[in-house]
């Protein structure tokens, strides 16, 4: 695998999965929208200023995405690893915008409820048929 | 939400994604088949001994066990926050043995490479159109 391969399998999924580490060190998950933009190594969501997850990351910025596609009996799964900065300037909010947004922001594109995660991707794992293999990415 | 509308919920879902703390402090995911059994706030999966998920609970055993369903433009979800054990022990192992496990443990229900993962549940966050509630497991 090369990480070109990895990218063509993420952009394939139509789900991510984005871990953070709470206040207790615990792990915790949550299903995202694909990815609004994947350029080079960074992978960009949108959310909601006040999620919790925007403050766990603000106290650990330590994140993975997830990716995976189901068979019958096994899996196949992108496990990226890498820090989550959260982006509250102007043009990273552009860049990630689109129409249907104001359903969820009211204010639109500068509503402050409306921030950007952009992850920065250092190493990539990948599973399938019982098989690991790492990628890095640099 | 109650502790039982939250576990009607995750019977319902296929597929788990469990959560765990590497070596680094890094949170990662994995997709596993649905667990195996359910008891009290008690989830058990079956995994290889070998796996680096097992040497990363056996470290920490901090985890999650996070189940959800899609719609078109939002999901539902739980996240299940509590603690991971990796069993051995052959009462354990033979309580989730099925069948068809050979297919992955070639030798039967005592391989060594046969483990059980037990998640012993705390606390549940429930998220449903873009609200949250927490259900503490006791």
């Amino acid at each position: 695998m090369t990480k070109q391969d990895i990218l063509d399998f993420i952009k394939e999924q139509k789900t991510a999965f984005i871990g953070s580490v709470d206040e207790n060190g615990y792990p915790v998950i949550r299903a995202m929208l694909a990815p609004r933009v994947i350029d080079g190594n960074d992978i960009y969501f949108s959310t909601n200023t006040s999620s919790k997850k925007v403050a766990q990351y603000l106290a650990n910025n330590k994140a993975c995405v997830y990716f995976y596609k189901r068979g019958r009996f096994k899996y196949q799964g992108a496990t990226l690893i890498g820090d989550m900065a959260v982006c509250q300037d102007q043009p990273t909010k552009d860049k990630i915008w689109r129409l249907g947004d104001r359903l969820f922001y009211k204010k639109g594109v500068t509503d402050p409820d409306y921030s950007v995660l952009k992850f920065t991707c250092k190493s990539a794992e990948y599973y399938c048929d019982f098989k690991i293999e790492t990628v890095l990415f640099d």
